[in-house]
C-alpha cells in the first residue's frame, strides 16, 4: 500500500470528510478504504467518483429515495463527482420468463422519459452540474457471448447464491431462473466501466453493490468503497417508504401536504429524518439531535423545524414560510382542541369520504354526511372537504373534524 | 398428438428402424416419440437430422468413437441426415478462469485442423456424401448479452445443478464457475438452431444431450429424441477406452495391430464389441450373439471374426484378409504353443524392452538381452523386436517370444 504524505490541514480535511461521509450510513466497506481514497483526493485535488445506480421503471422520488441523494449531495459540496447509472440495458430487456410484472419491458421512449423525469426530481437534491449521467446500455449492449462467458468465469455459483433472496428461495424450493444471476453480474460490470471510487445503496442493495467491488477487482481495477444507506421508514413509522404502502412523502408534493405528512411522522423518527432527509450541515444536525435527547427541544418543534425544512429543499423558503403558518393557523391557533379522540381506523385504506364519516360515527346517515359538507361543516387535516364523491386516502395521525366540536385523530392498522 | 395413416408395409418400415436404432443403445428418451419421428418421416419421405457433437480438441479417433459413428451410419444407411456439429465456439475461448488445462484455447488454425481431422477419419465410418458439417461459433458468435438472458431465461440453476459433476462439486464445496453453466446451455441452443430430430451421444453425456430437448421445447421447436450409446470398454476389459489409459483400439492403426489387438480381448466383451464397433447387418450380428451364447461359435472364433471385420472397415478386405493370415502364421501355425505359461506384469506401462526382458527373467542381464535381440531372438506378439532403445508398450495379452522355447504371456494390473 502506497504512502500519502498530508499536511495537518489535509489532514484536518480528510477526517472532516470521512466524518461527513460516514454519519448517517448503515455501513461503509471498508471504512479504512474509504479514508484512503479521501486522502488520496485531498493529496491529488482529484475528485471522486461516487456511483449511484437507478432503476428505469419507477420514477415516483419521494424522502425514501432522497437519503441516498442527501449522501450524494455531501459528496458534490466538497467537489467530488456524482455518477448516475440508470440501468436502461435491464429495463429494456424486461424479464424474459415474462413472470415478474415488476420487471416488465420498456420502450427507448419511456427510459427517455424516466430518466428525464428522475433528472429533474434529482435535481432538487443534487446539483445538476456536477452530474454525470450514464446509461449501462452503452457497454452491455456490446457485449457478445465471449465477453459474458469471460465475465461468468469470474464468479462463482455459490458466491451468488448468498444473495439473501436467492438463498431463501433455495430453502423454498422455488426456482430461480438462471437469468437472475445477471443482474448482480451487471450491476458489478458498471462499476468496471465507470470505475467508480465509491457505490452508494440502500441496506437492501447490500449484495448487488458488492458485486461491483467483486468484478473491479478480478477485472484488476482499484475496488470502490460500498456506503450502504438505512432505509427510511414512512409515515407509519415502520414499514419502509414505498409508494405501494401510502405511507410516503413525494418531493413533488404540495407544501401543505408535505409539512402535514411531516407533522404526522411518529416522535421516534425524528433523529434519524434530521440525518437522512435534510440538507442541513452536519454540526446542525448533530446539535438538533443532541437538543432532542436532553429535551432542551420539544419534539413537537423539532418536527416543525424538520416540516418547514423539507419545504424549504423542495419548494423554496417562502413556500417553507407559509405551509408552516397555514399549519400554526389550522392545526394550532384555531381548530383544534388540546385533547383529540383517536380512533383506529380498519377500513380500507381508500374510502369514500361519506362512508368515512358514516363508519367513523361522526354523522348518523350517507345523506346526512352529504348535507354536513355541502353545508362545508367537514374538515380533513384542517382543509374543508368540497367534493361529495371524494376517495380520501386515511393516512395514520389524519384529524377529521365535523361541524364546530366533533374530532376525531385516525390510527391506521398495519 | 397428430395421427399417421400408414400402409402395412410402411408400419413395417417403422418397426424395422426402430428396432435397428435402439438395438445397442443404452437408452432412448423417450422411445414413443422415436417411433412417431420415424413414421413421420417413412410417411413423408422427409429424412430426419441426427446430430453429434464433437469437442474439436481430441481428434485422435479411437473405436471406443466408433460405438456413435456406427449408429449414426445406420441411420445415413436408411436416408438420414447426419449433423456433425463442431464445438468450436468452445474451443475458442478456453477456460476463461484458466484453471482447466483441458480447456485450453485453440487458435482458428488448429480447430480447422481438428475438425479437418475428424472429418477425414470420421469418413471410415459414415457416409462423408450424407453428413452436414456444422461449427457453433457460426451463431453463437452472433448471441449478445440480450440473447444470452433470454436464453437464460429459459432454464434454472436448479435444473443445471441436477449434472452430475455440478452436484458432487456442490456435496463436496469445490467452486463451480458461473461460466460453466453456460457449456450445457450452448449445447443445447445448438439443436435449436440446427433443429435436429435426434442427438447422439455417450451415457456420459446424458446431461448435455438432454439441454437440446428442454430448449427445443422452451423455443417452441419440435422436441429431439436423445439416444444415449453405451460407452466400450477398452483392452483391459475393464476401464472406458481412451487414449489416456492406453487401452485403445485407434483407427488409423496398421492393420496387424489392430488384428492383434482385438485378439487381445477378454471373452466377456464380444457381444459388446460385435453390437457397438462393427458395421454388420443386424440380423448378422443377433445371430453371431446368439451362436456365441449357445456355445454354437467358439469365442475365438468370433474374436478372428471381430478382427477381421474391424480391419476391413478401416483397411479394406484385402487388408483383413492378410491380418488375419499373419496372425495364424505366427500365432496359431507356428509359433505359439498351446498352453502358455501366463505372468502378471506389475511393472509401468511403458517399459524399455532391455527391462522388460531381464524383469520377466527371460534373460539373465541386460547385457544378453540385447544379444539376442540383435540375433533376432526376440518377438512381441509374433513380431520380431529390432531396437534394443524400444519403449514397450505392455498390454494385456502380449505374447514375449525368447529364442524357440521361451514363451510368456502377460497380464496387466488395473
Amino acid at each position: 500500500m502506497e504512502t500519502i504524505h498530508l499536511t495537518a490541514s489535509q489532514q484536518k480535511e480528510v477526517e472532516r470528510q470521512l466524518d461527513l461521509y460516514m454519519t448517517g450510513a448503515q455501513e461503509v466497506i471498508p471504512p479504512e478504504e474509504l479514508r484512503t481514497k479521501i486522502a488520496k483526493s485531498v493529496a491529488t485535488g482529484m475528485p471522486l467518483k461516487i456511483k449511484l445506480g437507478l432503476d428505469p421503471s419507477a420514477p415516483d422520488v419521494h424522502l425514501g429515495h432522497t437519503v441516498v441523494l442527501n449522501k450524494l449531495r455531501q459528496f458534490q459540496e466538497t467537489g467530488h463527482i456524482v455518477q448516475l447509472l440508470i440501468g436502461d440495458f435491464t429495463g429494456k430487456i424486461g424479464d424474459p420468463t415474462g413472470k415478474s410484472t415488476a420487471r416488465k419491458q420498456l420502450t427507448d421512449e419511456e427510459v427517455q422519459h424516466n430518466a428525464k423525469t428522475y433528472f429533474e426530481q434529482f435535481g432538487k437534491v443534487l446539483d445538476k452540474e456536477k452530474v454525470e449521467l450514464h446509461y449501462n446500455s452503452k457497454w452491455l449492449k456490446e457485449l457478445n457471448l465471449e465477453d459474458v462467458i469471460e465475465l461468468a468465469g469470474k464468479i462463482t455459483v455459490a458466491r451468488l447464491m448468498e444473495r439473501d433472496d436467492f438463498e431463501e428461495r433455495i430453502a423454498m424450493q422455488k426456482p430461480i431462473s438462471l437469468h437472475e444471476f445477471f443482474y448482480p453480474l451487471m450491476q458489478g460490470y458498471d462499476s468496471v466501466v465507470l470505475e467508480s471510487d465509491i457505490e452508494l445503496g440502500g441496506t437492501d442493495q447490500h449484495f448487488n453493490v458488492l458485486m461491483g467491488r467483486h468484478f473491479q477487482e478480478r477485472y484488476k481495477k482499484e475496488k470502490q468503497v460500498v456506503i450502504l444507506m438505512p432505509l427510511l421508514e414512512g409515515l407509519d413509522g415502520v414499514e419502509k417508504m414505498s409508494k405501494s404502502k401510502h405511507n410516503y412523502i413525494g418531493i413533488d408534493e404540495n407544501p401543505n401536504d408535505m409539512y402535514g405528512k411531516t407533522m404526522s411522522l411518529p416522535d421516534s423518527l425524528m433523529k434519524k429524518y434530521i440525518h437522512l432527509a435534510t440538507d442541513l450541515e452536519l454540526e446542525d444536525k448533530k446539535r438538533l439531535v443532541k437538543d432532542l435527547e436532553t429535551g432542551a427541544l420539544h419534539p413537537r418543534d423539532a418536527k416543525m423545524f424538520l416540516g418547514k425544512t423539507i419545504v424549504r429543499m423542495y419548494h423554496g423558503e417562502e413556500a417553507a414560510e407559509a405551509a408552516e403558518q397555514q399549519f400554526k393557523r389550522v392545526f394550532q391557533q384555531n381548530s383544534l382542541p388540546e385533547d383529540i379522540a383517536t380512533v383506529h381506523w380498519k377500513g380500507d385504506q381508500t374510502t369514500p369520504i361519506i362512508d368515512l364519516l358514516v363508519t367513523l360515527e361522526l354523522l348518523p346517515s350517507k345523506s346526512e354526511a352529504r348535507r354536513m359538507i355541502q353545508n362545508g361543516g367537514v374538515k380533513i387535516n384542517g382543509e374543508k372537504a368540497e367534493n361529495i364523491h371524494a376517495d380520501i386516502q386515511v393516512l395514520p395521525q389524519m384529524t377529521i373534524q365535523v361541524g364546530k366540536r366533533k374530532f376525531v385523530r385516525l390510527t391506521v392498522s398495519e
